[in-house]
């Protein structure tokens, strides 16, 4: 799994420091005592993370020809998601993790109670940026993605994978468990990526069966890949603790799976996730080097 | 500040009743390991509590002819939103509280990880509540809603104010910062009650005024009665500690006026509340009842 330079990690980048600015607009620090929580914010929001959500929202929505600027408010609302999560599962009563994204986490930088506030404004910051005309000027696509965020980051999608997740330190999961707790902590909030981008397209629910699948299969790799890294994997790339499942007996695709059938099962999963994009050709060469970058990556 | 036997408790219990319902119905618990997950949410939102944002989303939806079944999952989409913030608050790392609603906190019956995934699950809940047709057949509104409430609820609202709430114990606030405060942890969730009932009943935003008066009014007269409950208050009527602001040497209402001043001002407010539903004719008395009953109660 060596890093190859890619054109992939330059439009990551890209997409990276346009959702930086983004929040940098959306979180101007206010002139009294809320300014700690919105300082906390910006610390977990701004300048981190692989922004692969926020990518994954524009590259769909560049199938469809959605104005960019748009494109890219839905993938901060996402994303705002995506941090308020992290922040509260780095919690001490949580995972308790010291490190994310290279630097201390959001309540070893600040403190406990800063931290579930900050996550807790990051949540209904997502509903505001999603709810705002700017973000399209047809209420009810707006309706549809508020519908479709909060579906998939509440309790039966990430928040519900989150506890499935907190049990299985109890439970001996099988590989059919695994999956479905995978599907609903992390595939949930893909799989809202790609149907985020075919509302902002207009396509009709039955017309998003392609990019469903595609969303399914690459979580699942990004997941068997995180699982290999997590297993093989280096903290100082990782910005984060790893080796940490195995320490805690949770099982894992690797623990179940071995570490070379986990790798040929994320390698089909990626062939098939690109299977479902013959639809829409080049347009989807963005999407397709996702794919593969889900198995190719070191951190 | 005697209790009387009201027709408004009366009201308010129908409405409790009604709420209880609409959870049973939206928190179905499943047969999986998220089976935990959901009974916290059904321990906080069940059966509990005063009803008083669910009451105020009904009675002023009555004012405009809204269908009640409507108005009710816009006040059990508010009421999520108070819960969540009420299991989060009692944290240890935030307020640390033991009891709620006359029973042990939801991290005491269950434990920490549980009970901040079931604040942002119900957090999530109430914009799935509001996105759904079942709300409002146009999605205008529907969207209308998950603004005011995403406002209300975020930074520059109720999260904000718990954010002062916390930084209130480091520096002394004057009148003028403890009233911004409240406006934010409480007022800002009341407004929002009222509003949707605005939303709901197709006031336009200039012709809101009167009841965002009204709010802004009995917001502060509930708070200035806590205060003065806090400070006279019987643990076992109030169901939660009390006592622990001036414990915490957080300047209240109270400490800030003296309990007659404090008092007073309280009864003036609820006039004034009052006298912003003069337009309302008799169709405003269920509204009239909860301004009264802002400084009548016992609890």
């Amino acid at each position: 799994m060596a890093l190859r330079p890619l054109p992939l990690e330059t439009a990551l980048r890209e997409v990276g420091a346009e959702i930086d600015r983004l929040f940098e607009t959306l979180l101007p620090v206010p002139l009294d005592s809320r300014a700690r929580l919105y300082e906390a914010m910006r610390y977990a929001a701004i300048g981190g993370g692989k922004r692969m959500r926020p990518f994954l929202v524009v590259a769909g929505c560049d199938l469809f020809a959605v104005d960019r600027a748009r494109a890219l408010r839905v993938g901060a609302a996402i994303e705002a998601i995506h941090v308020y999560s992290l922040i509260h599962d780095d919690l001490p009563s949580m995972d308790d993790d010291d490190l994310r994204r290279g630097k201390p986490t959001l309540h070893r930088a600040y403190d406990e109670a800063t931290a579930i506030l900050a996550g807790d404004s990051l949540h209904a910051l997502a509903f505001e940026i999603l709810a705002d005309e700017a973000t399209h000027e047809d209420p009810f696509v707006r309706g549809e993605l508020v519908a479709a965020l909060a579906r998939a980051s509440g309790p039966d999608g990430m928040a519900g994978g989150q506890m499935m997740d907190l049990m299985a330190e109890e439970a001996e999961l099988d590989l059919a468990s695994v999956t479905r707790l995978q599907q609903l902590k992390t595939g949930a909030l893909i799989g809202c990526c790609l149907e985020s981008a075919a509302i902002m397209g207009r396509v009709p629910p039955e017309g998003r069966a392609g990019l469903r699948g595609y969303a399914r299969d690459i979580g699942l790799a990004f997941q068997i890949a995180d699982d290999l890294l997590d297993h093989e994997g280096c903290e100082e790339k990782a910005g984060k603790r790893v080796g940490k499942d195995a320490g805690a007996g949770k099982e894992t695709f690797v623990s179940l799976l071995g570490a070379d059938r986990a790798r040929r099962q994320a390698e089909a999963l990626v062939d098939q996730a690109i299977e479902h994009l013959l639809p829409f050709g080049a347009a989807a060469d963005p999407l397709r080097a996702v794919a593969r970058f889900a198995i190719e990556r070191d951190h």
